[in-house]
């Protein structure tokens, strides 16, 4: 563990005092990745995240097995990891795809799961095999059943900026979708931009839509992705509008099984370098981080994409840079 | 040459209506890339950059060839391309580190031209070999003679945010510097995050000021590395500070000669995807740069940094990426 100077804490006004980074890693990241990790490297992986400081852990997926066999294991990987969240403030969701998830979710003890939705008919239809207003009607006894039992509902929307088959998605066609989530009971929402295309006034501009059709800022969390280079300059944007959910993924994990170093989800330690350059409250302890990433990557056999674990463990996951 | 429906343009308040990006590529790129390119290739790069609509490309450096050797063809090279300054709107500055420098560059009728100083005395030791106030010794007659030939000049000022021997750099220590080369007669600074580690905050309070120490904001360029992944959410702080110079190397060019995909200098196409986003001029064609940044990587024969370039072109610069 070394002590770093840098980035230096220099506040910028308007921003959140406090970030709640809701990490993917375990669940979006190894999903996407082709390596398959065996159970107890998951449960180690989950417990160090939350060594590390992160307090909201997605930890895997209830998804049918022959969809995302990277997740297979959820049943006997939760049992594993349950027991952090009884250890102070962590939470550990699950993504439910319908009520036989949501079942085997609640029957593991899980307390805060999360639904799947689309912002296009496209993706609805080849991710979901549904129209969106099918996979609203899918999700609202997923929904009301979760409430009743008293776990928190989180829910995902994807293509909230762009579509690879539609192209550009209006903001309307997304605050549709995000307000029927809201309607159904969802606590939070995770705004995706899934293929990575997003700008900063194209985020301003949904969150402000969102907000006049009365989902509160602090509902909203986002999700970008870093395909273009983009996932941190949009969160900034997500920041000043008042957003303080941002998720990320440990080591830069998900979005790319092919490529060796391509990334998908942003980085949760390039979001920590700025947040803690910016004085924001994460919880976080970048190097006990940094130093879990590099693990995993170990056991990935890829190094991490994430610019700051590079920069900080240039012997491990790079050639040195010479500065 | 495709016709992209993304970014969609959406426009955020506050900042400029269009922005300069002083194109460091052939010369702050290349000096620091591994591989050498053969003068004739450096032309035609910099002419494809100039079809690509790019207005400020530095050409390249009248640094001895013993500390540059990438760049020992800059007396060879000029003259191949010196004629693009005169049609249209396209300036072609060079590096000269001293009055030797100068007088190679004018005779080769050069009309614009750099000094490169440092913000910390350890990297004005290491590189120029002497003390800050050394250094600007240095450049006064420099300036003094370029003016008189009507020549333009840009400072750039270096470690203006961390040092890697020194961490964090004092926000006035800057200012003095930078006004210092403002009072030699520079038109413009280029304000450098050498090593990568600015934030925000720190961006924001840096430009605020020099604004108080009498730097008007359009003489200030704004240089970001990304090495942990800050140079595009760093130019967005700098934007809405009113900033709209901005330096970029094509295809992420440069910064780091040892590693295949690490990055130094902000890639072009990821800066030129964000502002075609907010809906900011730039006069840069995206896809015609993009394929200028592929066809130089395959004489560096390593694939190009830029997460843009790869996104635009998975078959050439990286393999697909599953959505």
């Amino acid at each position: 563990m070394t002590t770093r100077a840098l980035p230096m804490r220099v506040p910028a006004p308007g921003l959140p005092a406090r970030v709640r980074i809701h990490e993917v890693g375990p669940r979006d990241g190894l999903q996407n990745e082709k390596g398959t990790v065996p159970t107890e490297v998951k449960a180690q992986f989950i417990r160090r995240l939350a060594v590390a400081g992160l307090t909201t852990i997605e930890a895997t997926s209830f998804v049918h097995p022959k969809w995302v066999p990277q997740l297979a294991d959820a049943e006997a990987l939760f049992p594993l990891v349950g027991d952090i969240a009884d250890v102070g403030d962590v939470s550990l969701p699950v993504l439910v795809p319908n009520e036989r998830g949501l079942d085997r979710a609640l029957a593991l003890g899980a307390r805060s799961i999360a639904v799947f939705g689309s912002a296009t008919e496209t993706f609805a239809a080849r991710n979901l095999n549904r129209t969106v207003d099918e996979s609203l009607a899918m999700f609202a006894p997923v929904v009301a059943r979760a409430k009743a039992e008293k776990a928190s509902v989180r829910g995902y929307l994807s293509m909230c900026f762009g579509d690879p088959w539609e192209g550009a998605v209006p903001v309307a066609q997304v605050v549709r979708v995000a307000k029927a989530l809201m309607d159904l009971g969802c606590d939070e929402l995770s705004l995706g931009d899934t293929i990575g295309v997003a700008t900063p006034g194209h985020v301003t501009a949904l969150l402000t839509a969102l907000n006049e059709a009365g989902v509160a800022t602090p509902a909203m969390g986002v999700h970008f992705h870093d395909t273009y280079g983009q996932a941190l300059s949009n969160t900034l944007a997500a920041l000043r509008h008042g957003v303080s959910t941002v998720d990320a993924s440990a080591g830069g994990l998900g979005g790319c099984p092919y490529a060796e170093s391509a990334t998908g989800n942003l980085a949760t330690e390039d979001l920590v370098w700025m947040l803690d350059g910016l004085g924001i409250e994460t919880g976080v302890d970048l190097d006990e981080l940094t130093a879990t990433s590099v693990w995993l990557a170990g056991h990935l056999g890829r190094p991490s994409p994430s610019r700051t674990v590079r920069a900080l463990t240039p012997s491990t996951s790079s050639p040195s840079h010479k500065e």
